[in-house]
């Protein structure tokens, strides 16, 4: 065995000589972003050995400069006696793991009271179908010593009028000493089934019927989002959001899925969305608003099929091996304390049902928030999340299909992409002379550059004539902004390290600007395959609706421009954000909600695009900037003649 | 801190200066036998001191010799330093806390089988709520590619008819990998609730129908029995018992209500029963019957009331105090997994219902297979364990209350007694030169005395002239046998160290015989005060049912003779054995006797003897030998004329 120390973290394990250091990081329990999950690829996994004996391969992912100052790519080195390693700290590693933040801004505060808005018109009704009352039982004498639990149940029966009344182990050991240091009155929480039944899931002291609180959550591949919601009145208690701790497993549903068939793969998959990820957050909000953690009795959650797999800790490796097959769509029945996720341990945890493999619970909660279906006009729903996935319909039906555009919208898969968190560059622009002006989140110095900046940023580039409609960097223009290494690769310079207090400049490489067309190319075709399907076409789209984490700042236009999205009037396109923890927000505080989330997982009708003969030629057609067709781009036609 | 380390363990472990020996005793994961608790009354937990500086207070209970050898009460002793302390191995205490042996015996099968045809005569039918079920799912496929999950439950509503099929968590999470390994031909284990509704709690690989188990447990206070039997055909695969580990907390129930209110001590005394006496009981039988843990699907325990609240880890307080409340009476439903029972995790937990706060499911239980309920003749129920309960009734009524007996039955609170197990003194006889004859279980030299060799002890010491009628030792008797301390408190030598490789003499003394005598006593006034209460008396009594703990050799005509049980006709008296064992070895069998069993602890009538006025003055009277009026025993006294 071999010690290791970690700075600046100050953490000491022991490992067997040999061990790989990207492996005893995660033992340590030290969070790194690692997108391509130890392949070496990414090069995210930088790290500096400050002493000691540790053996790297050569990586074109460390500078010469780097090299020399001890930097080595984590997951490409070998540890062979004590060291002492330094994590340099970014935008996704922090003391405990993660960054959590707020994610309330004035345009979502609109989204959400839009949202509700939209509900409330269509009909739905408020009221969720967990209960309070307040209750004095009498207390025990010698000629009435019935025990504690016939006592409580003899008095919901007569009070509230049920025939039976149920309560679990948990409640039951809460009973003998919370009676008598209530004096016998108490509050229960309970959750009726029909008139006649009822199950008692908490009991309190005193009068604490005003007190009902619920949980939603949106479990992104990438990012997790949280709130804590008033479920007498809809009020926003707290609000919180993070990466997922998964992604040191990998950055797509793909890596993950190959993660959990190794060892304790799944376990350790489950605990990072779980323990690593939900409960902090929860937790987070717990102190942001006072409310204790025994007072949320309702729990709603959304993913894709993969995060609701891992989430649920339910192997999902038959997901990607043919006929793919999902373990489950909708779940069992579930307490909190089963999962151990922090709230009221009798807590039900609702999962939003998954419509298939590639479309998740997460999609269904993004449909009913946006209210397509309740809608006469024909609606393209997009969610540009990791991976994306389209749904197009009205009021009668309701297609949706699942396009393989990876992490790329989440920076993922970028080399200086990150979450659209503090930091990121959210919006660009680039003059005549090359120069880029940028929008930071959170008016910082610039830390990477998340989905909407990398749009904004390819679409200028090609304006300016930095690169070509292939994404390829033009050669021999007079900025100090543009370089090429060894191999000929092309990058463009958005802010230098010495602005931005960082060990390497901030920059877009041709390698990314490919990734990133062929993420965008994924969309577009998919639209088009959709609606040729349907035997449609863009005319026929009343209203395009964007919804995921690529950021509030996303500019439409230059989304169309690049070619992610038809070129129709742009006044039908709108960013409606995270439209799946609004689902899962409307789900909390509605059964009429709950129950039509249920028929919409269950009516959509799923497109496999990778068996459908036409798409591979709309996909390879899309990867240009906008589309070898530029006839179907007739507004950037305009720019390019405008300009020329 | 100070080292202390434990022979003939070798286990060492760390304590504060100042800590009390027998708590070091306990955490080091020790089993000592304290029925006193640390008072230092009962002389248990005599250890010694090899080396170190441990300081003990003196105590009758150490010899001048033992002080001289360094024999200490743990629980007087406090250690100030390092000290190596050594742990005499006695019956109580080996390697693993707990010695676990089989019971069966002739005599014990066979009222087992009597127990069985009484319930099929009864009309009562076999059948377990539990049901296994063999299919053959069609294999996914591209075109019929629903999830696992649905797949599963539309196969079982198809075939087995159901309109709704449920399950749980973990079921789901076994179901991706093995309905593969089983290429989809798999048993499932559910259970129907009607005709239209059931739960899976199981599925295994290919036609398991054939395997299905179910475990039973008697939750006695000093002893635990459970046995594992084929739900099929009711044959008992395997049996075991052993003392209750709850035993290092106190011999008897008030103590272990007293020790469940001091810190974790509620947690301390669930994990005693469960993990540290349930669980060891069913990995033995699991060992012994090749039967994995997952194939026992069905549970039913029964303990006093006080054992439930603890089994279920449930605040047993206020059982104490006026006006003497039970938390519960019947148990919620529970699954296995949130009690850490180790059979099936999705198990169902049944605990039988107790009457009242000292009548508890094992008198249920025990009513329910010694057949009162269907009985046109009036039947006396005494089941003498730990305290000592009684019921008398027949099918018409039942009626029932509990004797403040102590452990004596068991050995508890006897300075020489143990349980009936291997090493115990079961028969006793003394000839006329004061000598005894001994039978001891297992054919073994002699460790201590049960609850049947007291009674022939008493009984025989009795008749030989040994002891006169108050128990009182007489002087000046010409026999080695008989000794008087300093405090001139006499006692009768059963067995002499050399003979038995002891440190110390098998003996009764005085305060033994007291203490046996007032538990005798209290038997006695309960049953006489209960047939007041229903102006009737021994001539209406056309049985006696003794069960429980006191041993398979309890000599009948020596209880009467003591004055224990009533002088009738001694053919109508019979020991039944472990009935409450045997309830719910029943209960597993039988939803029909389940339904009885539910019945039974609804309609029985409990008396409080504590309230009854006349009670007290049936108690003085009984403590004599016989009883004050001789002429209440005619067999006894006529054996005295013969005598003369």
């Amino acid at each position: 065995m071999v010690r290791i120390k970690f700075n600046p973290y100050g953490r000491e394990i022991e490992v067997p000589d040999g061990e790989n250091l990207l492996e005893a990081v995660r033992k340590a329990g030290i969070f790194m972003d690692t997108p391509c999950n130890g392949s070496g690829a990414c090069g995210k996994c930088k790290v500096r050995v400050i002493s000691g004996n540790i053996i790297s391969m050569s990586s074109k992912n460390i500078t010469e400069t780097e090299k020399k100052n001890g930097y080595v790519l984590a997951c490409q080195s070998i540890i062979k006696g004590n060291a002492v390693v330094e994590i340099p700290e970014t935008e996704s590693s922090s003391m405990h793991g993660m960054k959590i933040e707020d994610f309330s801004s004035s345009r979502e505060k609109d989204i959400f009271n839009d949202s509700r808005e939209r509900m409330l018109k269509s009909g739905m009704k408020f009221g969720t179908y967990v209960k309070k009352e307040y209750l004095e039982l009498d207390p025990p004498t010698l000629d009435d010593n019935i025990s504690d639990f016939e006592r409580l149940k003899r008095h919901v029966k007569k009070q509230l009028n049920y025939n039976s009344v149920f309560c679990r182990l948990p409640i039951l050991k809460k009973i003998p000493k919370l009676l008598r240091k209530a004096d016998f009155k108490i509050t229960i929480t309970h959750i009726p089934r029909g008139k006649e039944k009822t199950t008692i899931i908490n009991i309190e002291e005193g009068d604490k019927t005003k007190e009902l609180y619920g949980a939603a959550v949106d479990i992104g591949t990438t990012s997790v989002a949280a709130c804590l919601v008033d479920l007498y009145n809809g009020e926003l208690i707290a609000k919180a959001s993070s990466g997922n701790a998964q992604m040191k497993y990998g950055a797509d549903v793909i890596n993950r899925i190959i993660y959990s068939t190794k060892g304790s793969g799944l376990e350790e998959l489950n605990h990072a969305v779980i323990q690593e990820t939900i409960n902090p957050l929860l937790s987070k909000m717990y102190m942001d608003s006072g409310i204790s953690r025994d007072q949320v009795v309702s729990f709603v959650a959304a993913g894709n099929t993969t995060m609701s797999h891992l989430f649920l800790g339910v192997y999902p490796n038959f997901l990607r091996m043919e006929p793919y097959i999902p373990a489950f769509v909708k779940t069992p029945f579930i307490k909190a304390s089963e999962l151990d996720i922090e709230v009221n341990p009798e807590t039900f945890i609702y999962l939003v049902p998954s419509v298939a493999s590639y479309v998740g619970g997460d999609i269904s909660s993004g449909v009913l928030s946006s209210g397509i279906w309740n809608s006469e006009e024909n609606i393209l729903f997009i969610d540009l999340g990791t991976n994306g996935e389209i749904v197009f319909g009205n009021s009668e039906y309701l297609m949706t299909c699942a396009c393989s555009a990876g992490p790329a919208f989440e920076g993922g898969e970028i080399s200086c992409g990150m979450r659209a968190s503090g930091g990121a560059v959210e919006k660009v622009s680039i003059d005549s002379s090359y120069e880029p002006t940028l929008k930071v989140i959170g008016q910082e110095k610039p830390l990477g550059i998340c989905g909407s900046g990398i749009i904004d940023l390819i679409c200028e580039m090609m304006f300016a004539g930095i690169i070509d409609r292939k994404g390829k960097i033009v050669r021999d223009l007079d900025t100090n902004r543009i370089r090429f290494d060894e191999h000929g690769i092309g990058e463009y310079i958005l802010a230098f390290k010495e602005q931005c207090d960082l060990e390497r400049d901030i920059s877009i490489t041709e390698v990314d600007i490919d990734n990133f067309i062929r993420a965008k190319a994924a969309i577009y075709s998919g639209i088009t395959t959709l609606l040729k399907d349907l035997s449609m076409d863009f005319t026929d789209i009343d209203k395009i609706y964007i919804a995921g984490g690529i950021g509030n700042s996303l500019d439409i236009g230059n989304a169309v421009k690049i070619g992610m999205l038809p070129d129709i009037d742009q006044n039908k396109i709108h960013y409606i954000g995270n439209s799946s923890l609004m689902g899962c927000y409307l789900t909390l505080m509605s059964e009429d909600a709950r129950r039509k989330l249920e028929e919409i997982a269950n009516s959509m009708t799923y497109v496999e695009l990778s068996v459908e003969p036409e798409y591979m030629d709309e996909f390879v057609s899309a990867c240009f900037l906008p589309h070898t067709d530029i006839d179907k781009f007739p507004t950037v036609k305009r720019c390019f003649n405008k300009s020329v």
